[in-house]
């Protein structure tokens, strides 16, 4: 279990420290401001998780995490403009992030011992506050609250998570499926503009 | 004791869910960007407080707090239109957020032995930083930096409260006038424009 | 040991008290505003390191850092104007603080048993942070994403804090030393407007 979050902690920090680095690139910061906006991006939500349910935070005897978002970085420095092979870059990777970092969110709720619906909130606190943060700190909009579906998508994928857990799904399945449902949800409402249905008259 | 914290927590999500939910509305949010600054605006202040006095998260342990919020945004969500008979209704609702939430703080820290400054502080914190958060987050000017009374109110309110303690007066008395108290500071310096005197010279 | 950090504590409180009042001034908060900026900016940087390593808040137990600030952000509402014999007052009173606070940050990473790299990652962020914290309340772009080198000089200053210790360089020293060099550094970047190497192709 703990291997799994371990590698899911990794891959995790990888893509959001990459989406991280490509913002700041945008908002054309020093090298020094995009290692440190990927560095936010990649360990926020995790890091509010910890603090929340008092946890030891995740990064602090873990060396591993900090030498991964500096390889994130650094890779996306340097390979930015071959990364545009997808037409949006920032929002495949930020996809990535939001579905492996909630799943271990909910997972790490439930090893507290936290109610249902707490774990999927700490699901969502994991996944998508790095990318608050990270919009905060570089004066965006927070992507949460655009159109389209985003915080949603993390919401639907614990409901899946705690359902397959019932249903007695073995690992890493039980993890691997709602991961993939999370991102392919985001990714399918990014790329056909889906969104909520509006709760205002038309102007 | 325990019970009043609890009703006052309760009753201080609601108020300051529906006031999150008003504003996140004014920046047109979607239904779900709704809900988050609605949450957000009701735990903030209360969950920075109970880090920083290394405390269990108050709403973590507990749905009610959770359901709380879910019902004030909906509620607010559905009334929009109908709560206008205030004719500052985030100003209303804010008000006694701040009130209750001041006096909360202020309890929290005398039962972790802290002195009479630093518990004053902590109330300051409790109720005025879930609107800093929100406003951050919305990207709106802190309502606290703005003219009228905001952060003095729930300083003097802690104060009051720590001299209605000193005198004995019995619960849930010492707690209600404080809050009241606060509440009426802060209403009467919206309606009636009072500010404090400015530091620097007129332009 | 423990009083070296605590005379590095409260002058750093001051310093950044004094810096976060400026700041606060320029946007014309009211004396309250000022008050809660100046606080924000003294305190950040070391309460987010304490809440990260679970360690108790620095001023949480300590009203002297309270008075402090309180101290530190009257001295600038009042000598305001005379302040300004310094060409960049702001500049100045943030970079003692940077140098101050890094060195205690990575001196309480050690104490707590963390690696060199965190320790060095902790001593930025508390050297850091308040002034991050303070530019996103008063919507500023953080200084630490201006051109000039900022969070470099506390990385290069944490480095050799470490190497001075590996030396048996004795106390106050160890300290003294890389505080002194980071603040040379900020000051001559700014002074020199010296950056690092621009990763973009001139437009």
């Amino acid at each position: 279990m703990d291997t799994i979050i371990e590698y899911i902690n990794i891959s995790g920090s990888f893509v959001f420290a990459v989406s991280g680095a490509l913002i700041a690139m945008k908002k054309r910061l020093d090298p020094f401001g995009v290692l440190i906006v990927a560095f936010i991006t990649a360990v926020g939500g995790g890091t509010l998780r910890d603090i929340l349910i008092d946890r030891q935070v995740f990064w602090l005897y873990n060396t591993s995490i900090i030498y991964t978002v500096l390889i994130g970085a650094t890779v996306a420095m340097i390979f930015k403009s071959k990364m545009n092979f997808f037409t949006k870059p920032i929002f495949f990777y930020d996809a990535l992030g939001l579905g492996l970092f909630s799943i271990t969110g909910v997972q790490i709720g439930l090893e507290a011992g936290l109610s249902s619906s707490i774990c999927i909130l700490l699901g969502t606190v994991t996944g998508v506050f790095g990318g608050v943060i990270r919009d905060i700190v570089v004066n965006r909009i927070p992507v949460v609250f655009k159109k389209e579906i985003y915080a949603t998508a993390s919401i639907l994928g614990g409901f899946l998570y705690l359902i397959l857990i019932k249903l007695n799904v073995p690992n890493p399945y039980s993890q691997i499926i709602p991961i993939l449902f999370i991102i392919i949800i985001r990714l399918t409402a990014v790329f056909f503009n889906v969104s909520l249905p509006s709760i205002y008259k038309r102007q």
